[in-house]
């Protein structure tokens, strides 16, 4: 929504539009400063975080309505969504007023307010997305209704609104089940890499230290990356070999 | 559902006590006579199977919602639900009309049919759990709509009601995906098994030939069986070795 009258808009009328109950969010991660970040944003009028959501359309499929919804919220485009989990156990999700009041904060900024039994203050079960995208190419330019966006370290994240610190963790568990599956981390590094670049890399996505002797051996057993005779020249000692992603590579 | 008087409140009265527009589906695997197995069920008056599924209470939590859709369709409480994959694409589950005539097919069997815009032929995305079940336990007793069931080999499966095809299908990879990750088929096995044992099993799981020696190698090093020092006699020169799965065992 990028004025105020579409959001008064919205709140008055989407309920032709949009399906009651359902909510998609969006866990968008990237790697910078040798840190696993996520994006975070925050709306007028509230003091927590939380991740990029909206609603689905009522004849629009659910994979087109994640890519609108990040699209619409953050500009956010050239990237693959994955879907991760739905959420629907927390009490948090089932507070009328909570919910209610959350969304007053923030459609404050539209002079615009919630009437009592809004389709919006009813239980909203959300269905999780993720995506690990280049830090360098996404360039975040928020709606009208979000104040500001961060890109935070997941391993130093606030309490955020509802149960996005959930959503979160299990975006997380879910990508890192996959590190090791996927070339997921492709778009990360230059097409030609170094053992020390992959590894920090994988550090920062586990969120552990890995042994880089045995990291070598597994990515090269599972056939995720290929050595090339190829060296880089660093110093006068110092040519490590470089390392590229296998084409079409996918470890069952 | 137990009686036409059940089937008949929840038509008239069913509005008010579950959430539109959402469903959750269930998908049952077991491994018998070597082969990996998925419960069908058909409804009284349908040709086709399908997998069962039911509607998420207004004020339940969704895990609960799942638990307690399964054991009402078939009586099986004694199981690990996890949940896999959101459904909401298939232009199947947009047709209004393809999803009213399914419903009153059903429900003929007690004399009653959705009168015109009822919330049950809207728009349903669905919410995919699955399991995986000792088949030797399980005992299924469907309810009253249940005309019949059926465990299918997955290798076979007839054409499904609505998406229900591509619901196993993602099924299936979700259980494929965690067959070296978890000791998913603890269940499954003997306390104490041998090698052939549980190489028919995962072969079953996966789908496809495994080499017993590499197999074997990679169990052993993720950690997710231990070979014992006991053998089993099963014949004059045949003493194979047995194995267990390892304690809490969880490879990364």
């Amino acid at each position: 929504m990028n004025s105020s009258q579409e959001v008064v808009d919205f709140v008055e009328n989407g309920h032709k539009s949009y399906l009651p109950h359902l909510s998609i969010d969006c866990v968008i991660f990237s790697y910078h400063e040798l840190r696993l970040k996520v994006l975070l944003i925050r709306y007028h009028g509230h003091s927590q975080f939380g991740v990029p959501g909206g609603f689905i359309r009522r004849h629009e499929a659910l994979t087109t309505a994640a890519y609108r919804i990040l699209a619409d919220k953050t500009n956010i485009t050239e990237l693959f969504l994955q879907q991760f989990y739905t959420f629907g156990d927390s009490p948090t999700r089932l507070n009328r007023i909570e919910i209610q009041q959350n969304h007053n904060k923030a459609y404050a900024k539209a002079n615009v307010a919630l009437p009592e039994d809004h389709w919006l203050a009813e239980r909203t079960l959300s269905i999780g997305y993720f995506a690990l995208v280049d830090h360098a190419s996404v360039r975040v330019t928020p709606e009208f209704l979000v104040e500001e966006y961060d890109w935070c370290d997941v391993n130093h994240i606030t309490p955020l609104q509802f149960d996005h610190n959930e959503i979160i963790e299990k975006a997380v568990v879910a990508l890192r089940a996959q590190v090791y599956q996927q070339p997921i981390a492709r778009l990360l590094l230059p097409d030609k890499f170094t053992l020390p670049e992959i590894h920090a890399l994988y550090e920062a996505l586990l969120g552990q230290p890995l042994d880089r002797r045995n990291f070598r051996k597994r990515l090269l057993a599972l056939g995720l990356i290929t050595q090339l005779a190829e060296q880089r020249k660093i110093g006068p000692h110092r040519s490590p070999f470089l390392y590229e992603f296998a084409a079409g590579s996918r470890a069952d």
